[in-house]
């Protein structure tokens, strides 16, 4: 049975670990990353990586973790507060310029996990799932704001708008890594975004 | 240097060497077929899997073309006549229907490998940039149509809205295998059906 590090120096060679993981995962994908690899890179050896991970899918999982705490993370200060237009526009907006600044490189760090885990792990499909759900909720919560304060029109649901926006930045990231042009994402969120526009207030 | 099959026993061995591994990778993934599996699976031995392909990397792309072919063949006959708002609606439900019918499985047979395979084979990222260039553009080749006879607003995009419509369907087909739920992919293709519709002529 793998164990939680008891003290700060365990912690932080288990966390240099995932850390390796997921960076090597990012730039090369599940198939082509080895346990050899990871230790290599992480600077650990292979007797600290079973202390801390029964196998290579337990690994996996601290990864989908983490790149799930990556991708939110990096959405901050937006997703605080996702309760106007203008705030829900410069979200996207940040959404397009990483990827620019990234050379449309690396996908989304959640979806393009999906195709790799989510048919051999069940475990690590409800990571990825919790992790989309993370990331649903503040847009979700943001629209409901907008809806009690009239900004947004009162038959339209907050659920599905927050659910069609998310599949429409998952797509765009599918199609940006694809042809490595971030316009792909533009179009896919000026679409999105329209559509929210769409159901604000008659009023 | 792998050989074109010759005759026609040859060729259809090589084609089950294909279709057995894509199989394999649509039910988990490329990190967990192995080339053992594949022959295996194809009832192949290994001198013919060299025969025919060079290695692990050109046997993924045979993939990649195959998943391509399936996809676009599945979409048949919707593909060849998407030209008013009731064929692209009726295309949009046949995709959620195949969904519904697969359990929600397996994500779309090119989106997924996008992760897997785009940021280390340039060639299977070409391939996977060929395949959804032919899924968008027989939508692009029928909004072009509508226009002409002036049943989509004259300035409207076909190009950005069919690019627009692909990245509702991969996101929601991502969302839709993270979930286990095709009415991810509802909500999605709800979402970008409106869009479109919000460009029909306003005559």
């Amino acid at each position: 049975m793998a164990e939680t590090p008891r003290t700060a120096r365990g912690r932080a060679t288990r966390e240099r670990i995932i850390t390796a993981a997921a960076a090597l995962i990012r730039e090369q994908g599940v198939a082509e990353t080895s346990l050899d690899d990871v230790i290599r890179r992480a600077g650990a050896s292979k007797s600290q990586l079973y202390l801390y991970f029964n196998d290579r899918a337990a690994l996996l999982r601290e990864v989908v973790a983490q790149n799930a705490d990556l991708v939110l993370g990096v959405q901050e200060p937006h997703l605080s507060s996702l309760d106007s237009w203008k705030a829900i526009r410069a979200w996207l907006d940040s959404l397009i310029n990483l990827q620019a600044d990234g050379g449309a490189r690396g996908g989304c760090p959640i979806g393009s996990l999906v195709g790799q885990l989510a048919e051999t792990d069940e475990q690590a499909r409800e990571l990825l799932a919790d992790g989309f759900a993370r990331w649903e909720e503040p847009l979700r919560r943001g629209l409901y704001s907008m809806q009690k304060r009239g900004k947004l029109d009162p038959n339209a649901d907050p659920d599905r708008l927050a659910t069609a926006t998310l599949a429409a930045i998952q797509g765009g990231l599918v199609l940006t890594q694809t042809r490595r042009d971030p316009g792909q994402l533009a179009i896919a969120l000026d679409a999105a975004y329209a559509y929210l526009r769409s159901h604000r207030s008659p009023r």
